[in-house]
């Protein structure tokens, strides 16, 4: 008799942006012909840029063509997209990565999800709170955890997010006996904040006296413009033996509906003798079959002169919705985080965070995410994202300023 | 301090695939200006129909125009899609699945890899032997495995392939205690042989007696022309209960290097009152975004008019070449399996597999796959692709007979 991974009944309600869909589309059903803004779920809603289209028309072409025509890829991705990554991305930037180290995938919500199968069931695991829920549920799917009891998972150790630390948790926050894995993002998801140079180098020092590994999500790195600030953890000497980075084309280029991702597992990175890079790619290549060939063409046309012209403007305009965002809530007196080098605006309301969702959506036809649905410390605040057309962010702003006013 | 996964250590020397591109390299690198042909990893040479082309650059259109443009998309697929792959599959067929038992994805090898986690780490399993190595090797990283011995895992049952069963095992092919999870495959890879109605019906019976499940990898169900073969394990009543069937648009339609497949959890499949599919759904929307929109127009342009047609042409292009293959290994008194209803031969050669492997890649500079890479029962056997094109199928042929003979 068949029997299940009892580990899903764990799993709280739903997935938070399930749930937010479930209200949404309920709202939507009782109230025809209203005008739903989503500021919610850090969707893109510009199209893909000129120079991406081509490539990308010229890779299905190839698909047409018998002499073009590729069959399955390199489960790695093709060189001349992990070459351009790699050159652009962190040589450039003076970071000890090469295009060995680089995995292509369809996505930073797959590769952050799977990236645990490769560490012991009874590893120590930090992640922070508040946090992008795909780290916690699929560890908890993985059995490395106990029940929930008031919205936290027994065996999580959480990194807590909080006005005074700035949403940047330290290893100091960690408890005595320290983590084996630590989940990090920054540019955060959900708080917008980032984290600087000393601040990285903490957890890198830390990471490297413990022998603990760190995963560096850097979906949103692109959004970073104060130099001063690193783009990737690579910038950090020594990170490249302790931290493995996920990155993403869906919020740099538009490619939420695409799908294209990396992930870089430095092949500097040694545990018990064995390259963590060798495991992830026999990981890789069991579970997975490359990426599409055209949507890899795309990608590389990033990383033209072109693509990086096109996709600085797209990153300009969603960065110009966020500074909308951000001083409208300043005006009206709510303090916010984030919404500088980040798409997302971290409000404080002060009150219940689904009872903010709810008064927004019923009151102003407007889609934010309810902070306590990134964990504890996320109740009191909401998150607005800088994702829509310029119009409907100036429209929704004035709708909400007039519902929390 | 990190620890990892240790049931990676398991794992044979490598996956299959990995150990002939090695050798393949090796021998190109050592004769440069040979002509290699390959029908060995069973990938697909031809270009994609015009219908499907057609579709694809249209999907491309929307995601440059700011009416069009599509971000995240729904993660089990979008209706347009699931819908047409309902109706044409199976409702035409007369099974009973909707478009709500169907998930979309990027690929047949990452469903079947994936689709274990949704099972406890103590089950009993049982795998074909040949077999295709995902079902065995993810099982392996997962823990639900011994070690390795003679090729074999310890815990894991082995349905063997033999000349007995015409490499079609049955349910008293298991042990006594039965197994709670079976993978069968039909059109087999690797032996490229069918199941009839009476033997799947065998297979489902003794699941709905036993409450077990069935995982049916119809891959290469496309292939099938005889009438009287089943193409879905859902033809046989009560398979809706009791199994899940992986499909890919892979080899049906040219897709291996635009990836696209789909999964069925049947709605009527409970077990301990949960409903499977709601499983795979919480488990498939937390670990995945989704496949790329336009790939899924171009995988929807499959069941148009044109589509239907140009994908048929193109199956029995390959289906061609695999008589060439069957009949030409016949005329030389080697005796085979399937190369009818399915795209591969599988070729008795009674010699160790590898070494034809090694003889026909340095005598003949053609690449075949050593039956013994899919388990103990492939010992002896070769398996050859009718994927490539005519021409060169045709140069393989006669090097191979020149070869061999």
């Amino acid at each position: 008799m068949i029997r299940l991974n009892n580990n899903f009944n764990k799993l709280q309600a739903g997935y938070l942006f399930i749930e937010i869909a479930r209200r949404v589309s309920d709202h939507a059903a009782a109230n025809p012909g209203h005008k739903l803004i989503k500021l919610g779920i850090g969707d893109v809603t510009r199209p893909l840029p000129p120079a991406i289209i081509k490539a990308f028309h010229e890779g299905v072409d190839d698909q047409a063509d018998a002499a073009g025509f590729r069959g399955y890829g390199p489960e790695q991705g093709y060189a001349f997209l992990r070459e351009a990554i790699a050159e652009a991305d962190f040589v450039s930037r003076g970071c000890s990565i090469s295009a060995d180290d680089i995995f292509v995938s369809d996505g930073a919500k797959c590769d952050t999800g799977n990236f645990q199968e490769l560490f012991a069931g009874d590893i120590s695991i930090a992640v922070p709170d508040p946090v992008y829920p795909v780290y916690v549920d699929t560890n908890v799917m993985a059995g490395r955890t106990g029940e929930a009891k008031d919205g936290r998972y027994d065996g999580l150790i959480y990194l807590e997010g909080t006005e005074n630390n700035g949403f940047v948790p330290s290893p100091a926050d960690l408890p005595e006996d320290g983590a084996d894995l630590v989940y990090l993002c920054f540019p955060n998801n959900p708080t917008g904040t980032t984290a600087t140079r000393d601040q990285l180098g903490e957890w890198v020092e830390w990471a490297l006296a413990q022998r603990s590994l760190i995963l560096f999500d850097a979906a949103y790195e692109a959004f970073v413009t104060d130099p001063e600030l690193p783009r990737s953890i690579y910038e950090i000497p020594g990170a490249e033996k302790c931290a493995v980075e996920f990155r993403s084309f869906s919020k740099t280029a538009g490619f939420t509906g695409t799908r294209c991702a990396y992930t870089i597992v430095p092949g500097a990175i040694e545990i018990d003798g064995v390259k963590l890079r060798d495991m992830w790619n026999r990981r890789h290549s069991t579970k997975f079959n490359g990426v599409s060939y055209p949507v890899q063409k795309a990608a590389a046309a990033v990383y033209s002169v072109e693509g990086k012209k096109e996709t600085r403007e797209l990153i300009n305009y969603y960065l110009g919705n966020a500074k909308i965002i951000r001083e409208a809530m300043n005006e009206v007196s709510y303090q916010t985080w984030g919404g500088v080098n980040s798409p997302y605006v971290w409000v404080k309301t002060g009150e219940d965070s689904w009872d903010t969702f709810d008064k927004l959506l019923k009151g102003a036809d407007v889609v934010v995410t309810p902070g306590s649905g990134f964990g504890r410390m996320g109740e009191g605040f909401i998150r607005i994202s800088a994702f829509n057309d310029r119009e409907n962010v100036q429209e929704a702003i004035g709708r909400i300023v007039k519902a929390m006013g």
